[in-house]
């Protein structure tokens, strides 16, 4: 693997992952009012169409990455709304 | 331009822009104590190193897409600082 390939893991990866400490933040918390949900359901519809465009190219770290984040943003939603009035 | 191309631009739009709702909140309530900072930093970084693998692929809808990006989530950080204790 050369360095671009690393560079494209590297971002895949940080920007997979960057919903969990808000998720954790939430959780610890048990506050996500200031937090928007149409936030979270434009990125996860973003991460959706990004999957079905690494199906169409048979593109796996594109599949992975987005289902890392659709996963993530997905189980962030539900603990917004469950908590929307703290 | 081909569906494939269509629904990359799409995604791309989407997960570019899906913080300004959020940035719009936080200035309409100047309310942001639940929003991680860690978050922000982790996107941030992510965007960024998505950039630098643009610019070694000549690849311009992922530099720009992530320019978009590193634009509003910074402005974000920005304000998550600036009302962190309201």
């Amino acid at each position: 693997m050369d360095l671009k390939q690393w560079v494209g893991i590297a971002a895949g990866l940080l920007t997979s992952i960057s919903m969990l400490p808000q998720l954790i933040k939430i959780i610890k918390e048990k506050k996500a009012k200031d937090i928007s949900i149409l936030m979270l359901s434009i990125l996860t519809t973003g991460n959706t169409l990004w999957a079905v465009y690494g199906f169409m190219r048979n593109d796996w770290p594109i599949i992975i990455t987005n289902f890392i984040s659709i996963t993530i943003n997905s189980i962030t939603g539900y603990y917004r709304i469950r908590y929307k009035d703290r």
